[in-house]
């Protein structure tokens, strides 16, 4: 009898238990202990798998920015953008402007950022023109400390015009390519650039070939190529380089025209023709700029369909330029933009190798992951599986609240239009949160886009609650967190799915807020009636806690069931890293809304007092399939304290 | 406002995060990371608890058989009586039967067995009497590393008529308890013995409670007391400890009367007086056993119920003399026996200190958890939240297929009759398999009780089944192992609930049996249509395994879900493991079944033929909330066999 062997098979022939003992080793690396639901092949494998799929991919290309502000907002592109699913992006490298050092706008830095904090598979270029070995290998080392993987292997352009080959120095790509490999073995996956016209200071095409093949016999995994303006020079190239023996995959440099003057400048830089069809089209409308987009993404569609249709072609590489709407539209129109892009778990996955096992987080954070991620930086483990067994309990200090990828995306203008120019006692405060939960304008006419404790509107998932937070945020329960109780959804619910396909997702409904401590005595009244169904945590800035948590352990909110995994849960209300939330929610009343006004104004004295004397709850409803209790809670409190004052027992504020 | 601290409550006066990160430290010994339903307490901590929750317990003890086979007839006692919910278990100490040896019998590996195997709480008797230091430390490693925690330190009686005080050796258990406390600091938890009418040796009843006052401030922690058969002399005897200071809790020896003989033997040797009242009543019903138990049973529970309510009594210790029935009855009538113990997981947990962080075991060793203990008794860790993170790959050799407790209760005369003395072909074993689920007797009038793989009659959770398995192994689809999809019940449902209370339990439906190659080759075609809904191993005693499962990572098919923690996933299914227990359940047949039949036998060449061509198979149903769809994979696999052999593709038998 022959079976056939569809699927992952592993023989053994022997039938003692030796033959099984080398497959079962409990390191960290076994496959047995990674996180069922995580990724962490490298670039090259997920461009492997992707190939034999047949599932053509995307990837975007950056420049770092110029100013601090330029860096918030190109962060913020970068989410946006990484929701469309790119394989990676990369951010390239200007000699100039001091791309191997600590500021928040150098190469290093960004690239770095969309690694980290925005979970993007990430290529940082690097250019070796002028450069020592040791300034090289050392912006390497930093590279990979701060957990980038992938490297863009350039020659870069000579400064100054006398440049001559040094001996034993980095000349080509190629030198550069060996070294990495010399220094730092096979750690980087390696990008090298083609030439679909040849090189421009290349003797021919054929001797730029040449190089490129021995660029990638140095140890390069990838080629990007220069952009062009016609699928059929791309294939050409293609054809050409494979006949040399190049093998690796070949991604062709996408450059969809946004503007008359930005593609006169980038052809001057790259010294490369525009071809007589596209200046017949776009001289008479130079000066019709949402014509010339509008064609750009007519052209650029249409000869990635010609390239894709090749069979030559596994993805296509984009320059945008820093820009967003061109190439999510050309990528829309090819169907590759993801619009529902699968999550492998509830939260933005950090893309850092050190990272990749970890797959449980304390809800607190749910709103300001990459505060989490900053403020976990130093630890050595993450938690996977199980919020004990490896989390760290040392958070690091968020004293710098205006770290760049912490900033607010809003202005401070426009933070005092949103959250009022004026405060005139604690009921300013509570419309505020009001009027961000209901999305409708306030009273000057500005629509709340943000809280200090969330700056991006409602989730689509909270929405399912908003009338009844509007209605408790009226009253002074100041929701700064929640999410709604689910009992077993698919898992790809395009609101609360998560994970692999087959799945099914599971919630704890959730409720955190800041209230007065007139309203926490008549809660914790309340409460008793709901033991042991909901888990409390009430901490006033001072620290001073009461909680029901049994033996402070963490309580699993979010988890899934996977067909053929084991269980994951990504998300815990965990007693003692609320601690830390706690120190971090407080100031940022302070630090965020407060210091808008004058020191000593009325409405920074407002804000300070409820920084002062408010307390922040956190409800945990325990029985999931039943209806969420939460909001009973807080009605009975509002009853409480609307009845008259001799039936409050216990409260002797 | 001043709170009511009700509950666990944590206070911190300090606003800073250093004001909570001792709490949190990473440590394996933090509340953090302990599993959440396994008790880590030590003895006196429960009885502790247990006081403080006014909760009577009651706790039994045993001695050690004489035989190989009274050994196992009082291992599966433990597990009978263990249901019952004791507190602990004692095994006495005979230093004439070599107590601390290896042998099966002694009082050491009956201790251990109930440690380990049984999850019983245990209390090794040691006597000191005669014996050199070295020798009692010796006993008290080996108890350490067996396991065991707790040790009833005694003097134990002078072997030979000349006994006389020795200077520094052990001349009474309080010097043994001074030696533990000195050689393992406070390691182990102590017992010594109180004596309510004096110690017969003692110059008087004062003395005697002055000697007791010594060994408890010595260091012991809890007093059991010879037996009685008056409350009162217990009442007065506590009384009197509390008067010359002893606090600790003092257990009242309670010993049901169950025969004449038994009783006179029992006096004589503690030299305890029965009471008129008594003698009165079981002299004229000296000869009549039935009628001397029912006495005994009525006057222990009258005597009992004085005793809780006194007060003065925390929970209740019984000398069985090995025996059952009499200390139930008493315990039941008292509404003390558990008639439904929470079970923490829907496993037997070991009481093994090492082992209480386990939570996660492979579903193979279901019916044999003790081989499972056996084979994974040299882990250093055992897995905790996730199997993969700290399972040890290796499983011990399971070569001594009658190691005492994992030999069959029945012996091979049972065995026979129950499995056939003759055996005519394959479809004899089918009827046995048949026999086995449906409880009915076979053609030669036995009930089929067990299995090779199953030492007992089918489990309430397996008899919902019943139906569905008796069709499928009646026609060779020869099951060992199964259980139902659950989809959310209450942790307190009587046949499968587990865990803390107010939680939810939920199963993947799991089937795993013996089959011929040739329901092989047709399975595997029908599985196709069941991707990736069904997960399945497939494998034949050579090691040849056919798998889908995704990168060999293991499928939790039983977790629970509960109040304030973390999800608890106590079954997996684990590809590397199957490859263990593929050993052990292939061996079986051998060992337990062929092996009845003599060599060369038309009998023992069937199974040997089973052994030798059949595969084992389990197959998971993922979507756990549905209806189980294994049935109708087995169905259309005989739908498949009975069609025309053209329409059968891919097999190629």
């Amino acid at each position: 009898m022959i079976y056939e062997y569809k699927h992952t098979c592993w023989r053994s022939s022997k039938s003692d238990s030796s033959g099984v003992s080398n497959s079962g080793e409990s390191s960290k690396e076994s496959s047995r202990c990674s996180t069922p639901v995580l990724d962490t092949d490298r670039l090259q494998d997920k461009m492997k798998r992707r190939i034999e799929s047949g599932d053509h991919w995307f990837s975007l290309e950056f420049f770092p920015p110029r100013t601090a502000s330029g860096a918030v907002n190109l962060i913020s592109r970068f989410d946006r953008m990484g929701s469309g699913g790119p394989l990676f992006i990369d951010v390239t490298w200007h000699p100039a402007g001091d791309p191997g050092s600590d500021k928040e706008t150098s190469s290093m830095i960004i690239a770095s950022t969309a690694v980290n904090y925005c979970g993007l598979e990430s290529v940082l270029h690097l250019t070796c023109c002028n450069q020592t070995k040791e300034k090289i290998t050392a912006h390497l080392n930093k590279a990979k400390r701060l957990g980038l993987k992938n490297i863009m292997a350039l020659r870069g352009d000579p400064i100054g015009e006398d440049w001559v080959e040094e001996d034993g120095g980095f000349n080509y790509a190629t030198d550069l390519v060996k070294h990495i490999r010399c220094e730092f073995d096979d750690y980087f996956d390696i990008c090298v650039a083609g030439y679909p016209t040849g090189h421009p200071e290349a003797e021919s095409y054929e001797d730029d070939l040449r190089h490129l093949k021995e660029k990638v016999d140095s140890g390069a995994h990838f080629i990007v190529t220069q952009l062009f303006f016609r699928a059929e020079t791309f294939l050409k190239f293609v054809k050409d380089c494979r006949a040399v023996g190049i093998t690796c995959p070949i991604l062709p440099g996408i450059f969809p025209i946004q503007g008359y003057h930005s593609l006169r400048q980038l052809v001057k830089l790259s010294k490369l023709e525009v071809p007589e069809e596209i200046t017949q089209v776009i001289e008479p409308i130079k000066d019709n700029d949402a014509a010339i987009r509008s064609y750009g993404i007519q052209q650029a569609v249409e000869m990635c369909k010609v390239l894709l249709a090749s069979g030559e072609v596994p993805g296509l590489h984009f320059y945008t330029l820093n820009r967003e709407v061109a190439t999510m539209e050309v990528l829309r129109q090819l169907g590759l933009w993801a619009e529902d892009p699968r999550r492998p778990l509830p939260w933005a996955v950090s893309a850092h190798p050190k990272r990749k096992v970890e797959d449980v987080r304390p809800i607190f954070w749910a709103s300001r992951p990459k505060s989490y991620i900053y403020r976990t930086q130093d630890w050595d483990d993450f938690p996977n599986g199980r919020w004990g067994n490896s989390s760290s309990p040392a958070f690091g200090e968020l004293t710098d609240y205006y770290l760049f990828y912490l900033k607010s995306k809003s202005p401070k203008e426009a933070l005092l239009q949103m959250w009022g120019e004026e405060l005139m006692n604690e009921e300013s405060v509570y419309e505020v949160f009001t009027n961000y939960i209901t999305a409708q304008t306030n009273r000057n006419g500005h629509k709340v886009m943000c809280l200090p404790w969330n700056d991006d509107p409602l989730a689509p998932e909270t929405n399912l609650l908003k009338d009844e937070l509007e209605k408790v945020n009226r009253r002074g329960v100041l929701t700064i967190n929640s999410q709604p109780n689910i009992n077993g959804k698919p898992s790809s619910d395009p609101i609360v799915g998560w994970g692999p396909a087959g799945g099914y997702v599971f919630q704890k409904a959730y409720l955190e807020f800041f209230t007065s401590s007139e309203n926490v005595t008549a809660l914790l009244q309340v409460l008793k009636k709901y033991e042991p169904r909901v888990n409390y945590h009430i901490v006033n800035v001072q620290g001073r806690n009461t909680t029901n948590a049994h033996d402070m352990q963490p309580n699993a909110v979010t988890w899934g069931i996977f067909p053929g995994r084991e269980i994951i849960q990504p998300t815990v209300v965990d007693p003692v890293s609320f601690m830390y939330w706690k120190d971090e929610a407080f100031a940022l009343w302070i630090e965020q809304w407060a210091k808008l006004y004058e020191d000593e104004s009325p409405s920074r004295m407002i804000i300070q007092y409820i920084h002062d004397n408010y307390f922040l709850v956190n409800l945990v409803d325990n029985d999931f399939p039943l209806d969420s209790c939460l909001w009973q809670v807080i009605e009975d409190m509002f009853a409480l304290l609307d009845s008259p004052r001799e039936t409050q027992e216990g409260s002797q504020s």
